[in-house]
């Protein structure tokens, strides 16, 4: 019931790792399945607050935590990382509007908007000015993903709040998702904190037994046009 | 990278018309895709606010049209219409669980729950209970519908508002779609009443051009496992 | 039950076409019952995203549309079109400020701050910090309206979603306004583009049928003053 | 800007002292500037839980307070107090159609569907379906009033909230709406409990300064025809 | 900075277990710290339905975890389970009141009215009316709770969601917790199912790490008094 | 059952004033029960919009209102007033982060994120950032404080809306804080201007009764750890 003009995903990710932490077991199930899966890093790290060699590290466990998962392609752009309501809308409109006009991706997952970091928020919103459904290529579905240490510490109620309608199962590949976000070692924290390896196995086993399965991704849809 | 475990599709009506009105190009385009539509309508007209004719004619209409739209099946429930509030939850569980159950259906059409009409939230709620993602074989994707005349007429803010993120194109079905909805001569109203085939066919094109497509249909996404 | 200080009516348009889009048959209405009807259009175009050609050539169709619509007097503002997210937020309070104290409106309409495009976004806060209600001369009633090609792109659930609860009866001005629209021949997109004129008389349908009349503006109450 | 049908105003209350609650000062003065007042009462208390005599005394407590607000004509249905949840919904809704169709009234005073009481939130869903906007003769305006300790006791952010957007402005009835709530003697606790006159005086006062007047009444509009 | 009167807890759960579900971490936790815990189970299951066996089981079941849990007394009523709406809401609260007046819990925890089960939702109702806060003995904070296998089960958007924002650490009482609830046998469904202790443990996992800590449950405010 | 880690307590108010408006009474009673109340106020007034010698003015009264208050230290940032949109996110942020780590406090009070003024939207949002619970000593308790003058003045159900569920009862210490609020004379406007003693009055009392109390400030919980 639902042909697709292409097999072709693409994730926006405001930071290197927001992919894995957020799409990680989808991006391995559908590469699997047959899926192109392109990652676009929106920011770079920039000193002071970030060295280059931190920023170059960071940038090469992207590369390899994606290629584990089976991404295609994996492009960089160098937007300043934690300072994004520092550069207008238009610049970051035109630079998503360019990626997304040269992949042409059939399913589109962005981070969401309820997020406590504004650079999700602004990507969020540059990123639906991208897809509009005003382009015969325009993606056909557009995913908002949930971001451990991001998504649960905005104000309940007061801010978008995530309750997700789209669950992935990835019953199959959540270890490939823990794997890959190990490699990111410089990201992850020590157990209780919500952006450890615990945190992420018990969130995709709770939003997994939600529908019955041993583990899912969860989303909310923003827009689906069959 | 969707694949089905069948290609059945259920619609709830909570009164004959309602599953043309929300439904009728969806259904039409996807039985000529391959589909099997089944349709449950869920209530019957008693007298004395009904005659037995007239209840009589109104499902003669249905499966008219239903058939016309390319449904396999039209089944009648018999609770009573307009008086569902009157009716224990559990009696319209069991008998909505008993149908899905029969049907297996692979996606749900079901009312929204912010219609001004009581029958279609509690069809709305009783559906959810009967499509528990608790068993294997829950239907994988359910959608709520909006019905003229039904849902505009609730409070704005204050009741759930109907926000489509999902659009089903049925640019080659609208004609059908109206000529369907033709066939149920006696809840038609004239133009401009927000019953008239004028309304659905402004619904339509509104629907359709906000992502870019002639005609649509469109939804509210309940609950989508991959 | 109403008395009005005077009959004056403000749209505030973020872009030239907004005010026709989404007010157009009310500003039609009103001026045709003996309101003055005024229309700042805030924003103007810049090179190099927009020639100075086409900015002389929009604002000339703006006046001719709003004469055609009965409006009194379009002012234009300076503000940076699509660029309004790198302006401060004061200097745009600022000039809205002096605009709604020198013509005194009793009713505003302003831009949805659900739209997609940030210039309404900011236009919408803007304008509510210029009408605050602790002046005597503050408007009395100001109305949201939709813009078709914005209201309808966002996020639903995530940003604020447009469910009207005011309803304008245009029926005997609907062609006025298409009138006007086509004015802005370099606005408008062919058809099933959502920036057309089928599509804007597909609303207007809907709109009105909603309300049992042939054609309506349909608006959210931001607040009023009795 | 606005022509009117007729200049008839009514209030639907579920329980007599609720349309003073809510509605008192806005009844008093457009009754005093011209209008038709209405007031439903739709319920009456019946034993064990309301004595006879109670009930009585609370409906002649109604009549001289609405009297003494300007009220036309005060109509009692006997609809059961505290037990409207037992009552289905057909027959509340057919008493509001044939009361409303009896006074065509141009402007409706509703209460509102987040109260904590049950009939509150029946009456409110009743009534918007005696007003569906189908009909010629439906009311122009709609809108919700707050009842203090009902409206203020229910879930914030879980059930509806009361956000007012249209204000009254009472400053010259607010006394006289303090003196027929103290015609409902029994009705009334001390102060401080929110259903006092100090609460209520305290209410309009708020109200009113969000203005800038010295009292108002406020109401959430629901629908609004122009 | 908080005093308290007593130190009363009372846990009021539609069906025996969802105590455990929601609050049994809390209830061990605080419990050990020295509060009088009161649980009421609302209803008892009859037949067809639910055997007298049955019953009896589950509810000595409950005696033996909830004692387990280090509470005081546990209470059942005797409504009819799965069959609350089509009891008046005046019974329930009648029942409510008589058993919150008896206890006068300083603390009270509420199932959550966006569960899937109608049960859950009038327990919430009738439980803010027996709790209205114009009793110097009423409850000082109200809490709801999430049940799973209910609250991820209703529809996203539409039905009130659980966002929670009190988080109470249950990192020394989880075992327990998940003791307590292995003495439901009869309640406990294998992973993957929702209703499993896997899932149980990962939801407090989950809630933990929001806020740095290895094990929590969360709750949503309904309000409190200071 | 709340065991504290001190009894430190921190107001962030955008400007000098809003911490009277929203927690004066609060800060008075907890002062006097034994908590340590810090202030930070965040923006400082700069010419041409503020004289050198009314920032002065306002901060020396300030200085004594808090004081009054018993307040055991007021701190003053120097970030632009009515201009915090033209201050890079991170700036705010870090400016709030170290003021949070020197003091280190249990309870936390914010702006509310609806207000209309921009200023306390980003004052929200960055104290958020900066009270992260990733950290052992982040505050337990945050909660958000209405402003008379800009938390009723934004869009009903368009922008987040003030309902609050946390009542502090300060019947003995409103007269203080009308008394603290009289030293900022520059701030205040005459009745009936929302900024005035009577409207701050009348606010106290309906807050107090909604809850049975004579006067009460109301909150949002943001989020509590227990």
């Amino acid at each position: 019931m639902s042909q697709f003009r292409n097999n072709k995903i693409l994730i926006i990710a405001p930071h290197a790792d927001d992919e894995v932490l957020g799409v990680g077991g989808t991006m391995a199930r559908f590469a699997a399945e047959g899926a192109e899966v392109y990652v676009i890093i929106a920011t770079k790290g920039y000193p002071p607050d970030y060295s280059e060699e931190l920023s170059t590290t960071v940038r090469n466990q992207a590369l390899v935590a994606n290629r584990l998962l089976g991404t295609k392609e994996t492009q960089f752009l160098d937007l300043p990382a934690a300072n994004l309501d520092c550069v207008p809308y238009r610049d970051i409109n035109h630079q998503l509007v360019e990626a997304i006009r040269n992949i042409q991706p059939e399913v589109l997952y962005i981070p969401f908007n309820g997020d406590l970091h504004i650079d999700h928020q602004k990507i969020f919103s540059s990123a639906l000015v991208a897809a509009r459904p005003n382009r015969i290529n325009a993606p056909s579905r557009i995913y908002a993903y949930e971001t451990l240490s991001e998504t649960n510490w905005n104000a309940p109620y007061l801010t978008p709040n995530f309750v997700p309608n789209v669950f992935v199962d990835i019953s199959g590949y959540l270890e490939m998702k823990i794997e890959a976000m190990a490699i990111y070692a410089s990201q992850i924290q020590p157990f209780p904190h919500e952006r450890s390896l615990e945190a992420l196995r018990a969130l995709a086993t709770l939003r997994g037994t939600t529908v019955g399965r041993f583990a899912a991704e969860a989303f909310v849809l923003v827009r689906e046009i069959i």
